[in-house]
């Protein structure tokens, strides 16, 4: 049976045919690596995800983990299968497979570990957040600690022995983490390092695997500020520093030692991914004392009042990840779909009704098929988003040219809250689909989509909401530089327009991808000229008004480029395909690729004229609605 | 503080001052009523609503009713409280609000029990669904049943001593009837109407309060086939007749006599809506003999093979049920997500960042004031369309010529796959904004809105699907009568843009309302031409290909229409304010409705063009999409 997880076939397809993460092997850092071996990488997580995370997936939201009293705090008590499944990813070395060979990695290249760590997240959202957290806290770091945290913290989460997590949010601080209050006092010791311990006091929410029994030891990541000779911290993001805060802490030679005041104060109960702890913790409460003192113990990363953009490193990756995570929810939810509508016999087509012959698989109903046709251009265009994304990251970390470095990172930057939020709000969309394809029973928890779409509609709320990304794109990227973000953004569609052009002439199969290819064109020059009107607005408040309708219409063009390169490669390959002979499975994987390419260019695409005809007036409807009128 | 349930202020708008129900107390039906017993009514509805039905609203989600092995089958336990909240329902007479005085009714118009009822399904969704099951049941063998049918099964529903359901789908047969399996053979008995005495033997699927120990016993409504004389049924929906089947038999003298062989198989887990039992039954599985017999007990209900009619009596009143349901739900979460944004500190203006000023109520930020205005524009724009199907249930049964009798037939005809429907979609996209205003809050369960999305997600789904209503109303409603039911609905469109041009003139509150007339007229040619180019496409498969994509369209292009009618007496209302004095909170909700409606046509009403170009160009992406493809 096909896997219902994620589709190998496509990943294959962005992976090697289109992306050509092949010829990242020619570079120095990849040199060990071959096809080969990323297969082994992606069969490894294949077979691990389908083995150990799938299976208890619904039982990790049904039995979700909660908190009991322990001997002198609450503790959490999750289900068994969990740790055997975090441990055999462990053991199968994945939690380091980006990072270098000496660090005990697989040094494979980004685009490959976003590939494997789809199966993961698609098999099982709440059991992958623990391993991700730790990789995002250890790379974080390892850009930014010193060699003594890198060997007595990064190690060990390598290793699968400590987790980790990011403390950012408090509760009167979520998207404005300017006014955050917890404080770290100094109260430097004698010994290695020594000068960068702190005592940490206040309260941190929203922290996912913020408590569990998982793991030997938790490594937090906390944001705080140092107050000043006055007792006062500075005000805004300039005031914040990073910290290391562990539940235990650590002897030097790496055995772990008293518990520290770190406690569990309560755990939220979310709609969805629930089999993640979502975590209050009280920091310095008084619960225990630390080397006999007040005060959680907490060692400072990097410099003093750095903590943001300490934590910021690690940001795009993070956002990538979010974006996958909701891709793949999207794209296991079409996979669950497309299976029960292949299986399901239901009604009859209009223009046959007999009650007396049997009933079709809802498949043959159109109104079916278009379901399924939009779920499959979400999410294989959300997935080939995300992974280009990932590419990027390669790009900029092993191009040759300086010049290719920096036009990865403008495209990335410009990307990243697209990569974001594109996903969050169309694979959602997706397992909305997805349920309506199952009719009744979609909506019950005897089947599997009901939970994808409850844990997928987290994704347009953490790490930045949507309209956080709308201002970051609208107010902040395509100004950046004297708009060289968007510039490259442009550059790269306008190849991929002539490249449609070309691909066209003289392919039956594709008679489209020149018209796709205009339209795609027009839609950006639209945007350009929409983006200027903004700004020429003259009022900062005006321009940013409709920031998220901006994001959404950028986003569908975004997306629509992503489509058209996926449709290049494909009608290329039909081609080739009619020129081998080779058909049937073959052959019906490029036209779906280039059905779903249609659907976006009719279906999807033209959405965007409405909003920048919207943006381009500068509406002020929303900007005018008085408080006191609702 | 303001009610998070409903606003008053607003459906005393809608009722009074743009329905004019008053009037309606000029028909002899009417004529007890004033506009004081309809507020009465809506009086006591928000009190019991308000104090029985929410205060449970969560805890009927978390414990919901579970099954429990009892003497000879499974029985069903649910949390005390809805009992409670029932009985006081029922002790108020509001079972039969829209009941003639003889039988113990109140008879208010449909308008006014509409109006009424969105106090109970915002406030607990779960437990009001009892009884609304049990008043379409009511109403059904009201119109169907014989005399003493109405004497022995609809009296005590009316009392609240029995409640009733409606058995449609089975497991094979859920939006397919004409595929239902249930067997009613005759088992004519002697006694009163013993000719109509039947053995029933079949499953039924997603029955919604088919098991409870809520109320002395349960009516069930229960399509069957009845075989021919060679033991074969007749295919199709001509073969369906339509049966009483009571939990236990009622004697002559209305006392309850055996348990009938009616059993829980069952209950489906759903992801929202809770509160209702979803039953799988068995009929006739031989877990108890009534009358030492095996079968469970039905009586035929009007004539055999006249069922599905019989049923589908009050199918538009069930579909405006629905979107009622869909539109306050939306409509609670709407005020939750309110009054959250004004109370909840987080963040500061883009022009003014400094993070020493105190943080401000999010309700100051631009997208948070842009969410709440869409949800605002859905929710009461749902209402209004909700409310305005319900009068014409009013004018169909007491206008005073069969000319307007007539015409809101058609009218309602015409829009009852509207009102079921859009509101279903809109409503839930309310909920789904809630949760993002509330941010991280908003997805966790110690918040109330998650639910609401959970529980709204149900509407598309029951009652005919979404992509069921799109073939309706394009394949059915707008050819019949040739054309009719649609001209109907054009004619009072042109009324309205009339209005909007003579509200216009000379008012300056309202420059906008020609603007809004004249989009509102092209959206409405658009369509018309449109429509046709669908009819001329010559395949009835490429017409219908898109048919929810007219649906959406056409539905967008109703509620505009809905909210110019609401903005024309907004603006009458708010010159008079002007020159009466009147100002503040009076002129406050005025301004409100004309900048939701404002936004309706700046933001809403322009998406259609790119769905009714895509109809335009009949395309044919979703019907040449191929199964082999996916």
């Amino acid at each position: 049976m096909q896997s219902k997880i994620m589709s190998r076939r496509d990943i294959d397809f962005l992976l090697y045919e289109w992306l050509d993460v092949e010829a990242l092997n020619r570079r120095p850092r990849f040199q060990d690596h071959s096809r080969e071996t990323f297969n082994a990488a992606i069969d490894t997580a294949e077979q691990i995800a389908t083995d150990l995370f799938a299976p208890h997936n619904k039982k990790s939201d049904q039995e979700e983990p909660h908190a009991v009293p322990g001997e002198r705090c609450l503790e959490v008590k999750v289900i068994p299968e969990v740790k055997v499944a975090l441990d055999a990813f462990c053991a199968a070395g994945l939690m380091a497979a980006g990072q270098d060979f000496e660090l005990g990695g697989m040094q494979l290249p980004c685009t490959v570990e976003k590939a494997l760590s789809c199966y993961f997240t698609a098999a099982n959202v709440g059991t992958t957040s623990y391993l991700f957290l730790t990789i995002g806290n250890a790379n974080t770091l390892l850009k930014t600690g010193t060699p003594e945290q890198v060997r007595r913290y990064v190690a060990p989460m390598f290793e699968g022995r400590y987790f980790g997590t990011m403390c950012l949010s408090e509760p009167q601080a979520g998207s404005s983490l300017s006014d955050i209050s917890t404080r770290a006092e100094p109260d430097p010791v004698a010994g290695l390092e020594g000068e960068r311990q702190y005592r940490l006091s206040g309260n941190k929410m929203w922290i996912s695997a913020g408590e569990h029994d998982l793991a030997g030891n938790i490594v937090h990541l906390v944001l705080a500020k140092i107050p000043g000779p006055d007792g006062k911290t500075i005000p805004g993001v300039k005031g914040i520093s990073l910290f290391i805060v562990p539940k235990f802490l650590v002897n030097e030679d790496g055995t772990l030692g008293e518990r520290n005041d770190v406690v569990l104060a309560g755990l939220n109960h979310k709609m969805g991914n629930r089999g993640t702890t979502n975590c209050l913790l009280n920091f310095g409460e008084g619960k225990f004392k630390p080397q006999g003192k007040a005060g959680a113990v907490g060692y400072l990363v990097g410099q003093p009042h750095q903590g943001l953009s300490n934590m910021f490193h690690m940001m795009n990756e993070a956002r990538i990840g979010v974006g996958l995570g909701a891709v793949v929810l999207g794209y296991t939810g079409y996979l669950h779909a497309l299976d029960y509508a292949r299986n399901r016999p239901q009604g009859r087509h209009p223009a046959n009704k007999d009650p007396a012959r049997p009933q079709l698989s809802i498949i043959e109903h159109t109104d079916v098929r278009r379901m399924l046709l939009a779920q499959k251009a979400y999410v294989e265009g959300g997935l080939g988003l995300v992974l280009y994304s990932a590419s990027l990251v390669d790009e900029q970390r092993t191009a040759e040219t300086p010049e290719a470095r920096e036009r990865a990172t403008r495209l990335l930057e410009f990307l990243t809250p697209i990569t974001k939020s594109w996903p969050s709000q169309w694979c959602l969309e997706a397992n909305s689909l997805a349920i309506q394809v199952h009719g009744g029973y979609g909506y019950t928890r005897e089947y599997n989509v009901e939970q994808f779409y409850r844990d997928n509609r987290l994704n347009a709320i953490h790490e930045g909401t949507h309209g956080i990304h709308g201002l970051d794109l609208l107010g902040r990227k395509v100004s950046m530089q004297e708009g060289a973000l968007f510039k490259a953004f442009a550059a790269e569609v306008r190849e991929t327009v002539e490249a449609a052009s070309l691909a066209d002439a003289g392919a039956a199969v594709s008679p489209q991808l020149r018209e796709y290819g205009d339209a795609l064109a027009a839609a950006l020059r639209r945007v350009q000229h929409v983006t200027q009107a903004l700004y020429g607005a003259g009022d900062m408040n005006k321009t940013l008004a409709n920031a998220s309708a901006y994001l959404e219409a950028v986003g569908h063009v975004v997306v629509a480029w992503i489509w058209l390169e996926q449709a290049i490669v494909a009608a290329r390959a039909l081609r080739a395909c009619g020129e081998t002979g080779a058909a049937g499975e073959q052959a019906d994987f490029y036209h779906g690729k280039l059905q779903a390419c249609r659907y976006f260019f009719r279906w999807e695409l033209p959405k965007v004229e409405q909003q920048l005809a919207l943006l381009e007036s500068i509406d002020t409807t929303t900007l005018d609605m008085q408080d006191a009128w609702f």
